[in-house]
């Protein structure tokens, strides 16, 4: 009797590598629809850009490396259409049935845009897999479109657009809420379209995509069509076996990633965390997440004992060359959760002027009761990855900004200024409290 | 009556900007004993290597401004020779008598190397002001030295060793002890030995420097000698005063940076704090403990209430471009402060490989029995601030490694791989445990 991993790449892998580790001799079967492993998805848009030149480059392992040196039985093309968990088994599409003892699901989630029509034309595109990729970089070499409309300003969104403009395409991003990247946040939004606009990318917000025509789209004239709104779990599977979906349409699990079935877990892009700044369930799909997930869910499905906390919600995306982080929860976010946020935005320079410290905008938000932190915003050329995670640690462990404003961070001309920005916005915030 | 602060520096301005905000009426005077104010000492070695062109790049105020924006008395060239406490007055060495009612000490530290003979010679140098630094770029620039030798592998030693190597100058430092950046830290030495050895600067440890003669140092030839070796609080004023200096030889303080003298507060170089991973005072003088420190000592001594809670002993250092960032205790130092230290040390890459990603050294220690982080060390040209501070971070907050090993650090290829060095390393230290 087997562990089977249904899904071979972040999740999955990384479930089927720890479980290994856990259990040198555990029967280990990782099940994959497509025709890679392991693909580090968040690299696609760099392919586009043609920054990266070989497909290979964004699979960390091939099966066979895999099977080889992790000893885990990889299939490829492998796609299950039911779990029967009475029977412990999975059904593939190709009739074949695979026995489990302990199953892992790890499906993912896909692109997901009900109600545009037109989607199925030569010249549209989703940037999920290495095909889409592909598809999309033969089509800029060969057609070269002159005109390109990106639906969705979520992370793919602007890196799309980020893309595109460094290949010589005009883009205009629509977008259906009033926010870009997925955060109700009008500051961060207005950042995004500063630095976008700045690279003559424009971002139209409050635009509902109804249908994709040949030569246009919501009226604007385009020979190239990138679909990067609407994300969904790939939870069906799951649900139709029984397993309990929670609020976010995701699957739900414990803290050791088991699903309400006993040896069924679930792991990554398919599956809620817990958010522990609001102490709710939420979905969040990141490969960071996935990885740690899948880890858990590998171990204990192996036989350990390991716990998932939670997550703490933290991004960054590049938009040509400038950072934009966020961890926890924007003020708007934070008063939807029953806090009572107070923000503070301060700019500061990221090093000494004399060391070529740039511009760097951070905001900070804390509650006024408990005066705890509950999220930030770094956005700059220099640092922002390294400064939202020091915001990120501090939510993990709860810090109030008093303790913030305390943080005995590293000062050199080279890397920071004496006050760095963190602490100049957290002595701001405790000025608003 | 008034507060009176003796030093014009970071800790004495930290403190008397604070004050002024808390209470826009008091009467404030400083007394600073040297030309100007404000120095930002860190940037000298800037200063030496050109980089910096004008020395009023390094001073943040004027005493006019710092005395009209912050209606402070700033007097410079003021000495304070001694503390009569019972009178509450400052003498100075001109004669004069200050009178206070709330005292503030921000003497700061100098650099004392007793045994050295031949100090004094003209071709011999000190980094620790702004006269200092523009004697030696004078030098430099007119004498046009080809060998120098640097007495002290601290921070200001290697600094300065790569400031005149820009220069030209082919230099050899020496250093007493067996160790690096003032660590003991065996790894942590042999990766500044490789980076110096890259640009052909010589490290030699165990190197006692007795004397200094007019062509050479400890056998070396040399027409340049730069003493980075030795520093020590300025604490003999406060002393003679009565006020208790600590088992470091620095001032003693409370919480709120109060002496045992009532109304009498001490902060910056010249003043121990609590170390948060020991529990114990330490002396690590560093600008951004200096600032720190000081606005509480000025919120105090102006009538508010707030604590300074200590440091964790963070800092970080450029060596011809890469950085050397470390927190909390080696493991010789965890043990020497009786912990049951288990260390990690991994290599990854500061981002993808298809990202330009370069290669990152982590080295993270952790306590036996408790899980708890103890410390850790951050080496590599990309991002090594942002991964010690949120080490730092976590040191503050008191971590298990389990818990670090959760955190949700931000991922994007241009900014990091999707399993931080920092995850990985903490993963390498959960097997060691």
């Amino acid at each position: 009797m087997a562990l089977v991993v249904i899904g071979g790449v972040a999740a999955g892998l990384s479930a089927a590598a720890r479980a290994r580790r856990i259990d040198p001799r555990l029967e280990i079967v990782v099940l994959e629809k497509g025709p890679v492993i392991s693909l580090g998805a968040c690299g696609l848009p760099y392919f586009v850009e043609g920054r990266i030149r070989e497909p290979e480059a964004l699979t960390v392992f091939t099966p066979e490396r895999f099977r080889k040196e992790r000893n885990v039985d990889v299939r490829t093309g492998a796609r299950a259409i039911s779990i029967s968990h009475p029977r412990r088994e999975v059904l593939l599409e190709s009739g074949a049935r695979v026995a489990y003892e302990k199953l892992i699901i790890a499906t993912g989630a896909r692109a997901d845009t009900p109600g545009i029509s037109g989607a199925g034309q030569p010249h549209v595109f989703h940037l999920q897999t290495l095909d889409d990729a592909g598809r999309m970089r033969d089509f800029l070499r060969e057609r070269k479109p002159r005109r390109a409309v990106v639906i969705g300003a979520g992370y793919i969104g602007v890196e799309a657009a980020d893309a595109l403009r460094r290949n010589d395409v005009q883009v205009t991003i629509l977008e259906r809420s009033s926010h870009a990247l997925l955060r109700a946040d009008d500051l961060l939004t207005a950042e995004v379209r500063k630095q976008l606009e700045r690279h003559r990318v424009e971002l139209r917000t409050g635009v509902n995509v109804a249908a994709i025509e040949p030569d246009r789209v919501a009226g604007l004239p385009c020979d190239m069509v990138v679909i990067a709104a609407g994300f969904k779990p790939n939870a069906e599977l799951a649900a139709d076996a029984g397993i309990e979906l929670g609020r976010t349409g995701a699957i739900r699990t414990d803290d050791r990633m088991e699903t309400n079935l006993r040896g069924v877990f679930a792991a990554g892009d398919c599956a809620e965390v817990l958010h522990l700044v609001s102490g709710r369930p939420t979905w969040i799909p990141l490969g960071t997440t996935a990885n740690k997930c899948g880890r858990v869910a590998g171990a204990n499905a192996a036989g350990a004992r390991e716990r998932f906390p939670g997550i703490v919600g933290t991004s960054i995306v590049s938009i040509f060359g400038m950072g934009f982080a966020t961890t926890g929860f924007s003020v708007a976010e934070a008063r939807a959760e029953g806090f009572a946020p107070v923000v503070a935005r301060i700019e500061a320079l990221s090093r000494p002027r004399y060391y070529q410290g740039v511009k760097t905008i951070v905001e900070l938000v804390a509650d006024r009761t408990t005066r705890r932190l509950l999220g930030g915003c770094v956005i700059g050329e220099d640092g922002a990855a390294g400064r939202i995670n020091v915001v990120a640690a501090a939510l993990h462990a709860r810090l109030r900004v008093d303790e913030f404003e305390q943080l005995d961070l590293a000062y050199s001309p080279p890397f920071a200024p004496v006050w760095d920005p963190l602490l100049i916005a957290a002595q701001q915030l405790i000025k608003e409290l």
